[in-house]
């Protein structure tokens, strides 16, 4: 069978997933009997449109020129386009806008309207609109997948499906890589936040305005996704009481260190309340990981706790997950041997 | 729709599995439209037989008087029976025994063979004979699921569907909570091997002979089953190089600590090679896991390391491990709304 893509967005994570498709398409023509056809790739200033299947090596390698290929369309938009596709699965992975998910939040909805499946990598519409998004999907008979918003390719949400016959009833998380690296050094080193930060900006681990990861609202939409995803929760980012790192002091780490404490940003969805905070942790616990990578602790009823850890960020990390979405839909539509 | 389940096994794990299902079946029936009925629990000397539905509570109320009941049949056996069940589903949760995999083995043959689906806690009969029962079910059209036979409750088989998208390529995990145990104890306190055991065995986390465990056997034959599950190899337990835990010495942990290693137990499938054996690990390593708990670190192709933690034991938990296969399988069939 064969399923037709349009991707949205080509920054770093739409062009890991071209790699990604194009380096296991002979395995999955082999292995699911699945062909996948990139048939459209659309960028802020027009799109690469090709009915019957894009050339992906062609693509990667025109690398940026590839507004130089005949099959660029100047100035079109995905959501003007999105109508007249026909394509099977939408892939969102554009930058959102944090206050409005735009513009990724009209291109799912415009998707789901065309009846087509939707699988994103983009948190915004998710946090800011999660239940608009579900019930249309719902309505309209169509499958959305978003696995990638949270975690990256650690499959935070897809292990719900390996617990139904527990019950999920909260969860603690480390859910933001760059705050937890700050943490992480002030701890081990001694340093204070700002140098901590430099350091982060230098290794390119935070960005130039770090305020989203520090003041905990990247975090933030996280934990909304995880609480309306796998407990079932209907919140948003307006819900979540949030406060960042910026304040912790060298002095406050040692004080609780010498206790058997450490610092973390945690988020946490626990008793219906949603909260991005600092919080000691004993030293000793699961949830106290170095660096960049991200942990989920999900608490459950029969089984104590269950804990997930991997790489929150990453081109390829965030298009292996967005590939796993793009699978479990192609299987549940029966395009899959 | 209904579905007959067919129980070996009424011990910690079978008793708590008919716990379990006994408290979620309002809910499924609600949720899932599936009505869950045991109609036989078998015994090594008899059964409890009913074919329209066995009364859960009432099994469990009686406690280890269940034989005093009126549809209790003595001296009969599962594997003579099974042709005459009719059952959808057999749960097999009898202890094994690690030479040969019985009687678990035979049993889950014999459901097979009459086209019953299995699911299984017992993980003699996989590491012995996997590729027979995976092959038996194939061609039978059966599935057969064993996610608690590999740390209990923690999904480290179900994942893999989480992961299509991905390439797992190893495994490193510690799958032997009484070792672990030992060994953490052995690094906190600097107390010898034999002190830590008699703390273990005293806690009631090791059995009066635990040479499985502490030889490395248990977590070889676990470390089988995921390399065979995940990685699509057919390895048996012989096929393992096995190294155990009882001559470490408090030096030798002492000796690796000062350069900022601990000693663990691990289970590892790399290169085609399966090894369990004590191994220098990073302190700060997120496999160094105090106590009994299990972590499971699969090495993916595109996304690092994803690791997997939580209880490895434990009857709840591996009744709540048996009810996801159930319900998994109970859904591959249709039988869920």
């Amino acid at each position: 069978m064969r399923v037709k893509i349009c991707l949205i967005g080509k920054g770093t994570v739409g062009t890991s997933f071209l790699k990604l498709v194009n380096i296991k398409k002979e395995e999955f023509e082999q292995k699911f009997n699945l062909e996948i056809i990139v048939t459209s790739i659309f960028e802020h200033d027009g799109a690469l449109i090709k009915e019957n299947g894009i050339n992906l090596k062609e693509v990667l390698d025109a690398e940026t020129n590839f507004r130089n290929l005949p099959y660029w369309k100047k100035n079109v938009s995905a959501k003007e386009l999105i109508p007249t596709l026909n394509a099977n699965i939408c892939i969102e992975t554009t930058p959102t806008n944090s206050k409005t998910g735009e513009p990724g939040l009209s291109h799912i909805i415009e998707a789901l309207n065309h009846n087509m499946d939707v699988v994103s990598s983009n948190k915004g519409p998710f946090y800011i609109e999660y239940e608009k998004i579900i019930n249309l999907a719902e309505k309209n008979g169509c499958f959305v997948k978003y696995e990638a918003t949270v975690a990256s390719c650690v499959p935070s949400l897809g292990i719900k499906e390996n617990l139904i016959g527990n019950e999920i009833l909260s969860i603690k998380a480390i859910l933001n890589g760059t705050s937890n690296f700050i943490l992480s050094r002030m701890t081990a080193e001694g340093v204070n936040f700002s140098l901590a930060l430099k350091e982060a900006q230098e290794l390119g681990y935070a960005e130039s305005d770090p305020t989203l990861d520090i003041e905990g609202f990247d975090a933030a939409g996280k934990i909304v996704i995880l609480a309306n995803d796998i407990l079932g929760w209907s919140k948003s980012i307006h819900d979540v009481k949030i406060e960042g790192i910026s304040k912790i002091t060298p002095h406050a780490i040692d004080l609780v260190k010498s206790d058997g404490f450490v610092i973390k940003h945690l988020a946490i969805a626990e008793d219906n309340e949603l909260v991005v905070e600092p919080r000691l942790i004993d030293k000793h616990s699961p949830l106290n990981i170095a660096g960049t990578l991200n942990v989920i602790e999900l608490e459950t009823k029969y089984a104590g706790s269950i804990i997930l850890m991997g790489r929150g960020a990453g081109g390829l990390e965030a298009a292996s997950a967005l590939l796993n979405d793009l699978l479990s839909i192609a299987k549940q539509r029966k395009f899959l041997r």
